[in-house]
């Protein structure tokens, strides 16, 4: 765990608040350093698994390649809550909740390999995993999926109402709106059977049931 | 723009295509490399004013001031548009809006720092600025106020269903879960006057008026 020193009262310090950040979130930005020594990010889909976060992309994509290679590299996650609205621009914010880990990323084994895809699977779709036909040998070997580590990271959260200002102006209205990411029904694929029935994992993700879409409020599994 | 070799067909070229991006999100990722040659991130609200991506810090962040002294950066930003759910796990992937900025980034003048002020806040609430009162010389002061420039950049797109499998399984649904962020009721802070009327603003943006809150559909002003 990192210190952290603007807004200390944001930060949370246990294993558990980084990993319901981690296990809230499916998105999350990577960062690493090019060869040139500039800076290099791409918003990448990923997974926690125990300790360490599993990441996927294709063998083909050379910017993963260097990541890799075994230099450092960093996540950032972050999901915005609530817009907090002062009377004024100055205590205007946002609540949120936010992780950002540093380690090193590596291969995982051919092994461990379908089980990163089926929780890359679930952190999108809770339980799509098990409805679906195995992976392919073929699809394993196109895929590259790495695990980086988590050897320093800081959580913030921010989930207050704006700070009530040392003068308030009278009558000025100050709170709180919410923000929170739904599913809308499912739209069907042209080429598939009229008659297939959508999954169980589709439909408890769209009636909320799957955490993940439930941003703003506790998150499920 | 940079050119992108993996899915080449998710690129978009166009300066349109960067700016409605980066106007139809709030939040980002911020990355640059620290003094020891490791990646640094952080995720920050942000906005766009003309061909310049505005970052908000406070002079008190140790970390953002290293940035700030013009070393190489880059800001990722991504919107999860909907969950593609193939009839298994391989093809399986997500529709999104993503943009990578890389510049360098600079101090906006005090002159400049209000408009830059006023631009996060529309960024989040539009038409905010306009309600409240003006932002005083103390608040300036105390306000870091970045731009980074957008030397390269690119934009990738996914907006599809699933790729239609060669084989494929007879009667499996597939198909998209679009994804929306929504604002519900706003929470009025416990301080204020109970008789405060909500902001026009506010009520435009629960109303769904507001550009950045529709991620999945078409974004506003």
């Amino acid at each position: 765990m990192n210190a952290i020193r603007r807004h200390p009262e944001r930060a949370r310090h246990e294993l558990t608040d980084l990993y319901a950040v981690l296990d809230a979130a499916a998105v999350g930005t990577l960062a690493t350093v090019a060869a040139d020594g500039t800076p290099w990010v791409v918003p990448m889909l990923y997974a926690r698994i125990g300790d360490v976060v599993i990441l996927h992309g294709s063998t083909g994509a050379g910017a993963l390649r260097h990541a890799r290679a075994g230099a450092p590299a960093a996540l950032s996650v972050m999901m915005l809550d609530g817009i907090v609205v002062a009377d004024n621009l100055f205590d205007s914010s946002a609540n949120y909740r936010s992780a950002v880990v540093h380690g090193t990323l590596r291969d995982v084994g051919e092994e461990a390999e379908v089980s990163a895809l089926e929780a890359m699977s679930d952190a999108l779709v809770p339980g799509r995993s098990t409805e679906v036909r195995a992976t392919t040998r073929k699809e394993r070997a196109a895929t590259a999926t790495c695990a980086l580590t988590m050897d320093r990271w800081t959580v913030k959260v921010r989930d207050a109402p704006p700070t009530r200002p040392a003068v308030t102006t009278g009558g000025a209205w100050a709170g709180v709106v919410p923000l929170r990411t739904v599913a809308d029904p499912p739209v069907p694929a042209a080429w598939i059977d009229s008659e297939a029935p959508v999954p169980d994992s589709v439909r408890r993700l769209v009636e909320g049931a799957a955490g993940f879409v439930t941003a703003a409020g506790d998150t499920g599994p």
